[in-house]
């Protein structure tokens, strides 16, 4: 059975996941003040068993790649759990045509906050506005309210030159 | 904006919960053998800031209620987190409605098989059949291969009579 655009929308506000990794860079764009390297990624993680309809996801929208994650050693500490694999976008132009793809279908949860959010990061890394000061910045403090604004928050190091 | 069926069904099967709750019964069923009285429950599980989308959901379904889980105590303990909302069906004449509802569109992910066992054992609920030595042994059985077979098992007291 083949899936509409309508039920990926849907599958996505419950197991989509956009996240912003906020990396520390190394020396040389240090010495700019940037503290920071973002790297946008949208992710959908599922167990095995749902490998065949993550592929299915993929072939639809024909961006990303699937990965496995080996829970192997989760497991060797006692816990029960299964391998996962996930599926990831994480390349500027393809998230760009990822936000073309879901453009045409309305968001109803709160994760429509964060797609805005990580969008409006991915088209600033686009045009190279992370490795400006001002761009970085403000980057970070995006990043910052995404996912529920759960995460430990990242401090843009601002020189107060 | 409005909710689709086909975007509700994605967002289900990213989301809901198809949960059969074993109770331990009062003392005269138990009488009969039987050790469990089984409850099935629809949920759907969000923070409260997406109230608003499960009171549209509830809505477009026209089934089920509304209940909030005030979390107070887990952020006694020093745990962030918020106050969730659920949206639960679970009596039987609903749930019947909710899977004629359910029926048109496809179910995509390994939930599937979970709605099915769920509904299964609605329906055998419907027909009194736990109130049965069979009945009751065999709705533990499906209980127990339901999402992913991981929680403790259950087991019917079979007694060799």
């Amino acid at each position: 059975m083949d899936i509409s655009k309508e039920w990926l929308v849907g599958f996505i506000e419950g197991e989509g996941n956009f996240h912003v990794q906020l990396s520390r860079v190394c020396s040389f764009i240090k010495t700019k003040g940037l503290e920071y390297y973002p790297i946008p990624q949208f992710r959908i993680m599922l167990t095995e068993e749902d490998g065949p309809l993550l592929v299915k996801i993929k072939d639809f929208i024909g961006l990303g790649k699937i990965y496995k994650k080996n829970n192997q050693y989760v497991r060797d500490k006692g816990i029960n759990t299964k391998d996962e694999l996930y599926w990831v976008i994480s390349s500027v132009s393809e998230l760009m045509k990822f936000e073309n793809f879901l453009s045409e279908i309305e968001f109803h949860s709160k994760k429509k906050k964060d797609k805005e959010i990580f969008f409006d990061i991915v088209r600033m890394k686009h045009k190279k506005e992370h490795l400006t000061k001002e761009g970085h910045d403000t980057i970070v403090d995006m990043a910052n309210l995404m996912n529920s604004g759960n995460r430990a928050l990242f401090r843009a190091n601002r020189l107060t030159e």
